[in-house]
């Protein structure tokens, strides 16, 4: 990424307060049809929707994927299967660095911790929890909130073994809508390619484009150890992308906020996207440092190093986007725009309120606390696995023992399935790993909030922050999933007659981490959540329904085109086809092609495309997201953005952002020559 | 460092335009007698400032010092000597670990690189300076300059091989002085205290008061190999600080960025501080990364490691000065009545123009090269001593073919012998710690850079920055002195003609390099010194002699007293006693007591003074500097500042800013007690 250029990136003319073309991460019930229409000359209609809906599947390690087949056959990215395919790995077995083949359904290996959800009802709940909220505010307000989202969740999903139920906030508190889905808690892995030939060219390639990466795999679901028979699912199209031709991604975005005010921005700016990519920095750092020249670390630090990797390069661009005085000049403007229409309008004037300085406000006093908040609570642990199963063990057990209205969000009844298995399913953990991240943590604490201070004291008591993180490690049981399961199943009895140094050190710790979050939902959460849901009511009354809601890893569907682009007078051809990997090729790591891609060339057909780009609005969450052509059928799977579209998590340029897609004709290209595949062909060819 | 409290750290008033109570770093031919008066009463006379002036010591490797003995016995921290201490070790024989004392002369050990100056005279030399810059703009502006610098040095000492002559800019081009020193090239090391002892609490408790640490070591200066005779030199006196007494520090502050407009501060907050933190923060990590679980690693890369977290902590602490609103409206007050003041002189105006706009074209000029002038240029080996030396030697070759006035200012006749000193003195090389740094350096720039731009591509070809750093160390021969002697004094023939890969490495990338300096020079250096140079003199006809020069790591005197200070609510007393390490140490490193200081525990008097803080006006560079007493006398010696005196780059705040001192009575406890040095002893109390 070139810092240097992103400082211009962003002058492109953008961010109408209402959606321009391209432009909106779409809920499922408010599809623009008409501007779909105006712009592209057709619109699909309400059964497309629902099919296409139905097909679409959220994984819950944070990605998004499509059923492929009536067999369940998911289709995602590689970088959304890659933590599976490592826990699956032994020193002996990288299925990660190999790739991985089930030949045959018995080989197909059930992925811990995974869930898949596909949406099966969308209900307005808006007034139910508004009700509840009244006039509420700070932390009353959070907690009538949160006990009525409890309420609504619990009574709306009655077989909590097939269902899931969540109510998700939309418009920062502008909408509440139940989202109800079909989950699937059993997904195996069926096939992934070589690390090498889905990312190659590595984090230096990384939201780039011209690309060169088969960034796809599949997944399946399962229930009572079959495969599921799907009643929907996509058409797999492995025909190439044509140029200007209309597509649909499909998808979970994670978050953007493009809804946050000029308060919330310049916090970002100057404390929170700094301190995060210091953080990040750092542990990027002690990871390769670790990792270097020691192959079994290699091996296991891989995913927690590329996810570290990925998060600081994604950040980076945001916060230099935030630090272009073009780009901050536009946000401001749109912020002014809103603040000149509701002023022009006295009754709604008198409605709305000053919600701009109620959160300037809240924003001042989270800066207060951000530091303890963030290194106690929020970024507690950084990275290490055992501790969260420690926190998420302890939490559970004092939370199961109050009412559903009243416990954290994260441990409410409807949440508790998914909490669970996440818990006790079986994954390797790394020692070395966990300790590195536990020291770094331990360390960073008290360095943010320095040696003297009471709540680093409590901490680290007498024991260097190495030290800690070493007794813990070598103490803990947590790494049995029998272990864990008995103590979550075992409740607060069991934890706290629980010996575990990990346990006990969470249980001496944690009530400063959750009054610090107590602190968080109060002074900020609240009064954020009742200002940014009149800002809500102020930008529809202004701009009707013609507006989206942030990102908030649920359903979204948006609308583009394939187009590349020209940036500085250089202009990107849309896609890119097989024969740029060995035109690419250093034979130098991150450069080099792996065995089997290597030894297919001669197969291989050269001209077939691989990656191509779109101007479809997506962002982190909608890796693996299908990108649909206007008659519904599946041509590829968006993988990444452009670096031009990381400026997106603030505001849209439909010049330069582009989506980043990988083909389903490469994925049958590599099935074909590289990993072949038969009955795999023959089941996404099936009629 | 409490990153929260930091935020609220500059709400304090200070930063008038023209210096206040205790403000300033002034030079020895302006020191403002008439203020001290007015403030403490009286002002040390020219024969004290005479005295001090030649006892005062600037050590090469970046601190300050002072000669305490008729036989050149030199005071300094031992973060000043630590380098040596580990240049001296092997991995049998630790002593930055363990200290080191030469029990009788001949034990004494010769610094590699290391030289030690003295002021022997100061010459304002402006005039010949600016008249032959004449009207001259941009890079005819820097030319112009350099050679006429260059000429003055070269004229104006004779002997290089006792005298060095330096031109220092003052008021960014405001003044030029000619600074006449009588160096020393044979640096000896004499005594350091126990690694733990001196930085006990470590990075934690860097920057930060109360302190315990005996932060002081000895050297001494040879000639002939033999004790110099020293005409002056401090009177030792280690009698415990007074509450409230006057202290001068008399040393070298490197840098300050006081006179900065606000372009330049607007530049430093969102470009330079942020992303040189986030190499420091991963060159940080992959030390500790690499280090841990090594102990020969952990030995040999200490002192690096050192650097690197104490430059992140200190300009973290700039950061967050200037990320500050109250503390950015004062500097923008600043400059707002500089502007204001000059508009009212309608002369003046005319004389002035509008330097601020002229920089401000400058900032943006730079800002357009800066990543490839960081990576290629400013940063290029990010720490490997073998890249330095063979961009040195090619460079000192090539630029040795033209007249002096003609070269690159640090390859003039006048820095010559100096370079060839610290390229030639034997020094061990880490070869893993090369190689890390190397990597580091390329994979940063291929980063920064993108991996596609041509200067990448020239960078590294078809290698992986990991395989270029392992060939080019693993093939060099510049490890070896003998080596490096015979490729400077063969110049261009002995550098075209060598086979080293480290050498062909630099031939064949640092044209780029130096083109990128060059740039600089034209397009920053050169508008901003005719710019700062303007605006110092709109300061000179506004404030008068009442201002001081930002440093420039040449010899400063401040002034200020003994005193503790009051920040929200909590006082901290001036001085801390030897029975503080007892009570803060927890056994856990940082926070263990070394052995021979553990060991002293019973024979210790605890209740002496360890370290105190006074109001001087200090920075880094200042490392080592004397505080004086005012009769003359040397009471400690400065090491650190504390966590409130880091916005001190921008602005001095008396409430809170303090200079950390080591007192010259723990320096005699320690070495009465727990290093026992009778010699030393004796020598230092000499009459």
């Amino acid at each position: 990424m070139n810092s240097l250029r992103l400082i211009a990136l962003f002058a492109a003319i953008f961010l109408a307060c209402s959606a321009q073309a391209d432009e909106g991460m779409w809920t499922f019930d408010a599809f623009p049809t008409a501007k779909v229409k105006q712009v592209y000359g057709s619109a699909p209609d309400q059964a497309w929707l629902d099919h296409v809906r139905a097909s679409a599947v959220r994984l819950t390690g944070g990605c998004s994927a499509s059923v492929v087949s009536k067999d369940g056959l998911v289709f995602t990215n590689n970088h959304c299967v890659q933590a599976c395919s490592q826990a699956l790995s032994t020193d002996q077995n990288d299925y990660v660095k190999n790739g991985f083949l089930a030949t045959d359904r018995s080989q197909e290996r059930k992925c811990p911790g995974q869930q898949a959800e596909i949406v099966t009802s969308i209900t307005d709940v808006t007034e139910r929890v508004q009700t509840a909220i009244g006039s509420k505010t700070g932390e009353a307000l959070v907690k009538a909130r949160d006990a009525a989202i409890a309420d609504i969740e619990s009574q709306s999903c009655t077989d909590q073994a097939i269902e899931r139920c969540q109510v998700v906030t939309l418009f920062g508190g502008g909408q509440y809508k139940l989202y109800r889905y079909r989950k699937y808690s059993d997904v195996r892995l069926v096939y992934a390619p070589e690390y090498q030939a889905a990312f190659f060219g590595g984090d230096p390639d990384n939201f780039n484009f011209p690309r060169y990466a088969i960034d796809g795999a599949f997944l399946r679901l399962y229930e009572n150890n079959k495969p599921i028979t799907a009643k929907d699912h996509l058409t797999w199209n492995p025909r190439p992308p044509k140029t200007g031709e209309v597509t649909y991604v499909v998808g979970n975005p994670g978050s953007t906020e493009r809804l946050y005010t000029q308060a919330q921005l310049g916090f970002l700016r100057d404390v929170a996207l700094p301190r995060t990519e210091l953080l990040l920095s750092e542990w990027r750092g002690r990871l390769i440092g670790s990792m270097e020249g020691d192959a079994e670390k290699t091996r296991t630090g891989a995913d927690q190093l590329f996810g570290v990797e990925n998060s600081f390069k994604a950040r980076y661009g945001q916060w230099q986007a935030l630090l272009d005085p073009d780009f901050a000049d536009k946000l401001a403007a749109n912020e002014k725009e809103l603040r000149v229409k509701i002023s022009a309008d006295p009754a709604l004037k008198v409605k709305i309120g000053d919600p701009w300085a109620e959160i300037e406000t809240a924003v001042q006093a989270y800066r207060s606390f951000y530091g303890s908040y963030t290194w106690l609570e929020r970024r507690a642990g950084t990275g290490s696995e055992l501790f969260d199963y420690a926190r998420a063990l302890v939490r559970a057990a004092q939370e199961r023992t109050k009412p559903d209205a009243e416990r954290l969000p994260e441990y409410t009844e409807s949440r508790l399935p998914l909490l669970k298995k996440q818990i006790t399913d079986e994954r390797p953990i790394y020692p070395w790993l966990e300790e590195m991240d536990l020291a770094m943590w331990l360390s960073k604490t008290r360095e943010h909030l320095t040696v003297d201070a009471p709540q680093v004291k409590r901490l680290l008591g007498k024991e260097s922050p190495e030290e800690l993180a070493n007794r813990l490690v070598a103490g803990t049981k947590l790494a049995d999933a029998a272990i864990r399961k008995a103590l979550f199943e075992g409740g607060m009895t069991a934890i706290q007659a629980s010996t575990d140094p990990l346990i006990q050190f969470v249980l001496k710790t944690d009530p400063e981490a959750r009054a610090l979050k107590e602190r968080y939902r109060a002074e900020y959460d609240g009064p954020v959540t009742a200002a940014q849901s009149r800002l809500a009511q102020a930008r529809f009354a202004i701009y009707g329904n013609d507006i989206y809601p942030d990102a908030t890893f649920t359903l979204r569907i948006s609308y583009g085109a394939v187009k590349g682009w020209t940036y500085q007078g250089t202009t990107i051809a849309p896609a890119t086809v097989f024969g740029g990997y060995f035109e690419r090729a250093t034979g130098a790591q991150p450069f080099n092609l792996p065995p089997k891609l290597a030894a297919a060339e001669g197969k291989i057909d050269k001209s077939r495309v691989l990656d191509f780009v779109t101007t479809n609005d997506i962002t982190g969450g909608n890796s693996g997201s299908p990108v649909i052509a206007a008659d519904g059928s599946v041509i590829g799977a968006a993988f990444d953005g452009n670096i031009h579209s990381l400026g997106g998590a603030f505001g849209f340029d439909p010049v330069l952002n582009r989506t980043v897609v990988v083909s389903t004709g490469a994925i049958e290209e590599a099935l074909t020559n590289i990993y072949p595949a038969p009955a795999l062909l023959k089941e996404l060819h099936a009629k």
